[in-house]
């Protein structure tokens, strides 16, 4: 088969498309003829050398894909070969074929295309696991989002209206402002003009955000504090603004808040598919009634995946870069 | 009445025994002859002008006790006067009379003394609502208690250890981890002389401690981090180390932890009661069973208040100090 390798880390013109051997599905994994693959933040930081798979993982990048089952390995069940699905992948979703293991596969929701079914995993799991399983986003509550119009960001806005919150997103143009007030957004920040500690004390009567989805790290979180309000808790996924900030402990203790933070790629199976079976129990069902959708900004052949991590690393996308596989 | 005063803020001299008008139970609340009371640090934060009482508390120290019921205002039921009690307050235990919220009763624990039983309401509500109820300690994991002789420390270990938990403790002499130990405490470290995080990771072959219980803030912040163990939980509930510390948030990623911080006294009655409710279902049984005890220092006479202080803040004692009102 073919897959996306990188010889050497560097720019986007390290990917490189190349022969390489066929994976085998082992025990308790299934073989996926890929179909599409997206990209994400950590592929970017994997092609620049700083994020190395996992033990054991595939050493291509790509963390999900959508396909068909080629093969099923020993010790698997409930799938069968030629089942359309997607899939959360540890890596290697930049490739004809990718053996995951079958907790992490999830079949294509009714009414969704199998190309744009790429888009869903990472965001449907990292969503769900931050804003809703660690962070118990309530209905009527207020949710900000950081990166309203990326694909984390887009799918954090359609499940958290879903479920009856309030959300206030930051994003950098206008033109992303009122694609996330297309999805449900109510509360609109352009970061580079307002100060979104301000804008939502304003649109919530002085109460602040009481779940807050970030990607910034360091440098958002004292502001971060700031916004949350009594009883509020800051999921950090990513570590856009840096890695190591200054906490203020008094005002998390005065508002009895928490500060969490995550990453997917690195947890083990067993809590990748605890995640993977709640986000088919919960957002699956949003996604066949048509009430949340993937958003997609364009799709590219995965041979040229250097031009897709240029897209994504410029921000000039909104939702998520698909690759379709040849 | 008499209560202990602070017309002026200050040293222990600070507090008066003067006396008072009655309170007086006004809808859902209840009047308690106070037998005992019991030293808080925030009791002396308050002595020293640094800890105002939240909105519509007595402005007397004091933020448990035990007694009889003397009174039962409109609204109330399931209590009798005369019944034997104690109580979470929200101050003014410091004193002969108390009105407190009904939701915030206790009945004192089969076995346990009414002068000892002022010695529980603080401890059980701040350990079992943040080591449990926050973040849920599970039989097996490992908890790090830091003050491990302190009043709090003592309730933890004990609970812990009830729960099939493995308890670590920091204490500053050996005194004091010998205490520690009879208690139940499994991994005894001395903090004048050991690094916590070396003897934690030494003890538990590397993993780290899945729940840390601390009363420093600032001070410990980094360290605590990296005494996590992967999926760990730091709970703080003091600020003696300092208000603002620099948080390793790539560490906490790394290891998907959690930090939340908070404070018993400013919660809302509601939340209050929850945590009460909670701590009467699942640590009254084990006081009755005599699987828990209060553990107590010394009791004072209520008038030498600034004697007890004057202990507290000399960090001699182990377990509670109790005042005991004439």
């Amino acid at each position: 088969m073919h897959a996306i390798t990188i010889p050497e880390p560097g720019g986007p013109e390290a990917l490189v498309w190349d022969e390489v051997p066929d994976p085998v599905a082992g025990e308790g994994e299934v073989l996926v003829e890929v179909v599409a693959s997206a990209v994400n933040r950590a592929d970017v930081l994997q092609r620049q050398g700083f994020y190395n798979p996992p033990p054991g993982a595939s050493p291509y990048p790509g963390l999900e894909c959508s396909g068909r089952i080629a093969a099923i390995g020993p010790g698997v069940s409930g799938w069968t070969v030629g089942d359309e699905v997607c899939a959360l992948l540890a890596g290697g979703g930049y490739a004809q074929k990718v053996v995951v293991p079958a907790g992490q596969l999830l079949p294509v929701p009714e009414g969704v295309d199998l190309v744009q079914a790429a888009a869903l995993p990472e965001v449907a799991c990292t969503v769900w696991s931050n804003v809703f399983m660690i962070s118990h986003l309530r209905p009527g509550e207020t949710l900000l989002v950081h990166g309203g119009s990326s694909g984390i960001g887009t799918m954090a806005i359609q499940l958290a209206k879903a479920v009856g919150a309030k959300v206030a997103v930051t994003a950098g143009t206008k033109e992303k402002l009122e694609r996330c007030a297309e999805l449900g957004a109510d509360i609109l920040i352009n970061y580079r003009e307002q100060d979104f500690v301000a804008e939502v004390e304003e649109a919530t009567g002085g109460a602040g955000a009481d779940v807050i989805l970030d990607n910034m790290g360091a440098k958002y979180l004292d502001r971060n504090v700031r916004a949350l309000a009594i009883n509020g808790r800051l999921a950090i996924i990513g570590l856009q603004g840096g890695a190591k900030g200054e906490l203020n402990i008094g005002a998390l203790l005065h508002k009895r808040a928490a500060v969490t933070a995550t990453s997917l790629r690195a947890r083990p199976v067993e809590e990748k598919t605890a995640i993977v079976a709640a986000v088919r129990e919960h957002v699956w069902p949003l996604l066949a009634a048509g009430r949340v959708c993937p958003v997609v900004d364009r799709e590219l052949p995965m041979a040229q995946a250097a031009e897709a991590h240029r897209v994504v690393e410029e921000s000039g996308h909104i939702g998520k870069v698909l690759l379709v596989a040849p």
